[in-house]
């Protein structure tokens, strides 16, 4: 009966922290997209999903729904058991993880395996790979090569690519002549050179992207792209999943799965997308839990035009398992409420629903990337 | 009480195959706007607008709700009884038809109206009009002549012109010098004699709408835009109908009524369109049936701003008789569902259900097209 | 429980017409945003909001929910003392006014606030003040200089700016060189000269918005941003408040509130906004009450991602008492439809449904705009 004793595949995910948080006010900044500490301070009190999270956790720690009670609470256990029993209780059976994410501060991916009670696998994270090799790198012909064999190199380790261009110039990527990626490339290492590592050069970031495309397509590795919301880095015009057309429409591009992240508010499109496009999925990791309540009717929406077998759930966690428990909780409690919507206006029957659940919440990932469990990388 | 004993006047459909699909893979082709054989395949059984279609059919035909058993059910009865049995049992009373889509393997008008248990008319579809005549045509002046002096023509026979420019250069329609039209003519007669005769020149498609808009406009006649999804030969960003403003704020245009056809995702666009200009209306089919249960939202959000007197449902449906059935079937369902969502919002009362519906499903369609049964054409 | 006794701060409307209307379709006009006759005689019947608005009218005069009922009963009582009941048993306990809006045909703000129960305070609509300063300005800095000092001037006497910039160019503010702004200054005023004095060159309304901001930064005054739809003036594409990103991102813009207003249909966008930057807010007048029953939706998305203190709503009533009547009815009757989905899902407790109704209705606009009836000007 829906979606509560299935397991979630948690396909997109990132590592927890070293130093966890100790003051409200550091907790409280994990619940939010923004940067400002006047959002932290002056309005995430009124976010339903951090009152709908403080209340969970309440129940959950068995302490009153406030923050400081909470932090008391989560200090007195050991993390790495409180971790464990979170992972558990929120039924995560296998998780990739981006360890790209703020790598000097979180967990590597050993440590992190050692500390979860299900299979990690690992996802490579494309722009902080570039920002890496530029500094070491002479010339653009050189970056290239040396980002290609390193893409290479992770093909047979990784379980998926990742790119967040969305969050640097946009996905209605171009392209490039020799001489404009020649300069770029001087710019942008100049740049580093003097301290700007943060890859923001169109030329070298569209350019890199179709490389390691075409190394995806070689060696059929599924690629995650951000679309849609995220934090303020982003112009949300330009993560629209629609302007991704040319590379769908690439053909040596066929035996890549394109995974599109989060999605929201562009459910409608990425779901479009899923159904005209068999390479091409879509997730709502990000949407549940950062738009609450809201994440039901995007599953509705989802649901619409793509098939139950192209849509995707995650928690997008990062740093704390709290993070990780709630979006894990939340994602099959809005997939049930979306499920009752669907069922009430004649499009699923009560035999349907832990099917397309199953779906969801672990079969897409697995077609997608892989059992973990099985060949464990 | 609703939509239930509403007739439909199915005011944008296409004609039906000559040979019927006899194999699952080929029957299940018609329930996707997908050409990949990975989706029909692989996908089609988790999109829920196909898993209801067997259902229905299934208790349609009363057998199990299987391919194959459906597929010999249908098998069983002659073509023309079962087209007969499933228009009237669909409640669709009156039909215009799009004769340009495929039309070497589906019936013609003339053969389909023999098949009818309602009266049908006509569309004009211009790009294939246009395709037509450029082969004969002698330099860029002469294809617009001809085009015209057909669409002029046609202005007596059909009851509306039908434009399926978004899915070849957007809607983002502009103007184009002699010059470009006449590089655009010669090259695109070029491709047509090799054998290339998809039109898809922006300065010709560009002008040659805005020429039949002309026509349409001494006419009086109404004229059907191709807006929101479809196959994925569509740039949707370029299906949006808010690309349309000029052509709208046109003023010699004002006697055209501008009928938005699908208007998914952009169904709130499309409902202030309709709410600000006159002539301009908005229809949601292909939205019913292809986005399954999210259709009755497409209808909640067309109602919020635009009048009910503006607003149309049709089946788009095409080839076989199955989705003339099931798209009226599921435009009364949707039509109810949002009536029952906006009855509770205090926004209808139970006496408005069924003019509202009325107004939906047969009545605006009249006001546009005029009454195919009164003057059959 | 809820939005019943919470009274509202409406932080965006317009004055009263003196001359009020006494013909059905002199009234009907106010009920939509097309300025078509053939939608006010035609169509008008059809939106849900009119039907509504004429049914809760009736009940509200006591007579039969009929335009000719409806214009006798509301002739009968004296315009002062309509006003006034209506306001008050409105719950509207203070109000922001642009008088900017076709000032010439309705109550100046002295003569408003005599007639209404609540403090009222002022709103300067940049666009009138620049037409008014054209024709008496000598050149494009002489302009800019004069625009800047009213702007200053009014600085200590309104509560807030509010730009309509969406209806003239849009909101893809651009910079412009001098050179470009002193041609079409030239051009505007030669323009005024003739008599065309709407302001619609987009180098001036470019530059002199960014002009009343930076003022608007030094005073730390909030700024009203028409945003998504409104009449068949704007080009929706360019009112999405996405395209604002520029602004915010400006940092000595920080010190401002941003207020999008309508924000449909960017519902999802504006609140995303409203996530990440703590200086933007979103208001959802206009959507309350012409997008009828959908109203309930766009609540249910922006507190979907925006906080509760960020949300606001209002009526942006004008002209006719009647309107903010049914506005501000409306809105707390969508925020009460919207609470009890956010409740059904869990986001939201019985005992946290008055004070989520109270933050959108009152408190974020005292928060924004300051407390009305302590400090009156």
């Amino acid at each position: 009966m829906g979606a509560a004793g299935v397991p979630l595949f948690d396909h997109h995910a990132h590592s927890l922290r070293r130093v966890q948080p100790d003051t409200p006010e550091a907790f409280r900044a994990h619940f939010t997209e923004s940067d400002a500490s006047e959002i932290v301070r002056g309005h995430l009190g009124w976010s339903l999903f951090y009152r709908r999270a403080l209340a969970d956790l309440g129940r959950y720690f068995g302490c009153p729904p406030a923050e400081d009670a909470i932090l008391t609470a989560r200090a007195r256990r050991p993390f790495g058991e409180l971790t464990r029993a979170m992972f558990e209780d929120a039924g995560i059976g296998a998780l990739l993880v981006d360890p790209g994410f703020r790598a000097a501060d979180h967990y590597d991916l050993a440590a992190l395996r050692g500390m979860l009670p299900c299979p990690a696998g690992e996802l490579l994270r494309l722009e902080v790979l570039a920002e890496r090799l530029i500094p070491e790198s002479d010339g653009w012909p050189d970056l290239r090569e040396r980002f290609a064999a390193e893409v290479r190199a992770a093909a047979g380790r990784v379980r998926g690519l990742k790119t967040i261009i969305a969050y640097r110039t946009g996905l209605d990527v171009r392209n490039w002549d020799a001489a404009s990626l020649a300069a770029a490339f001087r710019q942008t290492r100049d740049a580093a050179a003097r301290g700007r590592t943060r890859l923001a050069s169109k030329p070298l970031l569209d350019t890199l992207l179709w490389t390691a495309l075409d190394i995806a397509a070689e060696h059929r590795l599924p690629v995650q792209v951000h679309t849609g919301f995220g934090d303020r880095d982003l112009d949300l015009r330009l993560a629209n999943p629609l302007w991704l057309r040319p590379a769908f429409e690439h053909p040596p591009f066929r035996p890549i799965t394109f995974v599109l992240l989060h999605s929201y508010p562009y459910v409608r499109e990425a779901a479009w997308l899923a159904h005209v496009y068999p390479h091409v999925a879509m997730d709502l990791s990000l949407t549940v839990p950062f738009a609450a309540h809201a994440a039901t009717d995007a599953i509705v929406e989802a649901l619409g035009l793509a098939p139950a077998s192209k849509v995707l759930l995650a928690t997008d966690a990062f740093s704390i398992p709290e993070l990780f428990w709630l979006a894990a909780r939340h994602a099959r409690e809005a997939l049930d409420a979306a499920l009752s919507i669907i069922e009430r206006r004649g499009f699923a029957g009560p035999e349907d629903r832990e099917a397309i659940a199953r779906r969801l919440l672990w079969d897409n990932a697995v077609a997608i990337y892989g059992d973990l469990a099985k060949n464990a990388r």
